[in-house]
């Protein structure tokens, strides 16, 4: 299995225009240069139909945003984890909010992916239910309120304490899972905030998607890694 | 939008192993290798993640299998046509049994796929869901009943009846819906006789994907339509 | 199979504090003498809970908001048709904007409804989703643009081409279906646009349920129909 | 909030025939007499339509099968925790392997449970499922693999770890929850096999509402609480 390098910058592309097909490939270059420029660890999550080109072109980490939770078979349609792996992603997203699963799906997707070596970065959306996946064993954890997704307004910043109560609880039930910082991140004081609170990273989308200069804004974040 | 020529062979790649990734590619490259001898029309429909390495080496028509109902946007996971379409799809399944969508997803879809020049292929289940789809106006709409799906057994010989029913009720609502034969279909009789009931082709998965020779399936179904 | 009296208004109770347990037994009784006095069509449409608490006590037609697509059996907190039956609902709501429902499993409630000799009343979204659904053959179709619903802003004065399209294109496809008209509906205005544009009755709800004086605004409802 | 005795025995009514309508208030009232004679805490769980109607006529605690992750409002067809409060269920089961739900979904239930004073009997399909819900803070968690369920194998004799590990797992989490032992349960013998491993009673269904003489099932698994 791919050890990530912590702290990491998650940048999941969502299903954005500005990060779909060429636009996708783009944004993984601008990361996967600044990865290398910095040494800081930078993972890109863009969507199903664009693992296969992008991953085939960058060497920093590539997730997906997601995988449904089947096995090779009969499931027209599906998001099988071993297509995903095949065309290139070292780990994938499980119950982002934009995406929540079933409680068994979730305790699936995870030991599946475990058993296939791919990383697994589950969310959760408040500090309770950051507990209840520490208790099924992912690699990672990112707390992210729904309601500060896509404001611009950092969790670090707007509840702190949901990331320090996160931050506890996933240490108390399951203390090998890293804990990530998401919703709201945008400027290099967010990360700089989910650092010192605790977290080994963030996950962000729009703040770097639908930034007019994504490349300066990335290297920011990844520069406020370094201090 | 790309126009299908008719009649059709369009081959699901489901799930399955022996049609994911690199096999994906080999069996896409099998199809239109028999396409482009036969000059029959033969489609293929890989799974989301393999849609880019597919189309890229092939010269037949590549559908996906699926869209979900979303426009561009915060939809994390979810799989964008704008995606699939970038990705080299030229159209998509909708509502197969295996990945059944609510009614006004399907609207949606089929409206949305217009708009964007993507081909629609719509699963139905019986003779009334056959019609209420042909009210949505898709370009192409394969009865399938779910109970012969995978089973060998062609719903063309088991229930015809649910074929002709199905081409008499899309005629009367909107006769410029095509309509397809699936479930079930794996020998050239089968092609032969979906067919003679009056469709302009079939829809087929295993029958070929799990086939011990998947080249020598895929030429004799042809041939039958040359017939 | 009970006959329902056309037109008709059929109040929605939707999930409000207002229409819940014993306000629910309180508004179906305000609308059962409404309809005693004014001789004018009503149904009520409580919530599972409350189906037979209110059927118990009062003459006029009560429908279910929802049932499942599940036969007797292992489904656990499923809504089983029989037991709405059974709980004294003569009929059911199928696929209100708020409760969408797969093309399937609204074929299949429908056919399965007239087995059981239930009264069904299905909603669209548009024109091109009431012809789909005329097709499934309901005994009545409300459209329901979903983004007036709750509005106060009457279909019938918004966009009444919906309502006459829905009519025109229901009336090609299955004549028999009787068209009803909801989303916006709260005055004897709009009731009297609905029937003038082809309608054969109204379905609403907060306009009733939320209203300050519920008895008051039925009063006029019905009598708008009987002008 | 109702303080359920322990140990308990809960009666999962499903959507059976033989548990629906009249069928539900019978057999409530078999449990209810035989809980009366033999003073062992018996719940019943019948459908939602069923909890007025049963629970106006028993005195032992009745549990709704489900409830909706919904607040009052605007949710045609959606089951409201207020609705089957009022109509007379003490709590509710959650995540049962029929209903499976969202993890979010989980936790919004067991909290609004609480604010509304009613008591929560999640289910799950595995260790370590069970100790994600823990986390949650449910009153009770059943254990119920669901390849057992309905066979009449209990999971006390076929898989007694997976009793022993949730049970361990929960305390160590939680250990105010309480563990109950589902799947398979339907002898006298597999109460006390239950109970025994460390649970406080049974979650069954199919034991007691398929029998061909219920009473004396019920009446023979409270007599193996008492040895």
């Amino acid at each position: 299995m791919l050890k990530l390098k912590l702290p990491i910058i998650v940048v999941n592309f969502k299903t954005y225009v500005e990060s779909t097909g060429l636009n996708a490939l783009k944004l993984a270059k601008i990361c996967d240069k600044i990865s290398r420029e910095t040494g800081v660890s930078i993972a890109v999550a863009p969507q199903t139909a664009d693992l296969y080109r992008v991953s085939s072109e960058v060497d920093i980490p590539v997730l997906a945003q997601h995988v449904d939770p089947i096995k090779p078979g009969a499931s027209t349609g599906g998001i099988l984890m071993e297509s995903v792996k095949e065309a290139g992603a070292s780990g994938f997203l499980v119950n982002h909010s934009e995406k929540m699963l079933k409680l068994s799906e979730i305790d699936f997707l995870i030991n599946y992916g475990r058993q296939l070596s791919m990383v697994t970065l589950a969310c959760s959306n408040n500090i309770n239910v950051s507990g209840a996946i520490a208790a099924l064993n992912p690699d990672m954890i990112a707390v992210e309120p729904p309601e500060l997704i896509g404001t611009g307004i950092p969790v670090s910043k707007a509840q702190p304490e949901v990331v320090t109560g996160t931050i506890e609880f996933i240490k108390r039930i399951n203390p090998s899972v890293i804990p990530l910082c998401g919703a709201g991140i945008s400027s290099p004081e967010d990360v700089k905030a989910a650092i010192k609170l605790g977290t080994m990273g963030v996950l962000l989308a729009s703040g770097v998607v639908k930034a007019k200069d994504p490349e300066a804004v990335v290297k920011s974040l990844a520069e406020a890694l370094l201090e």
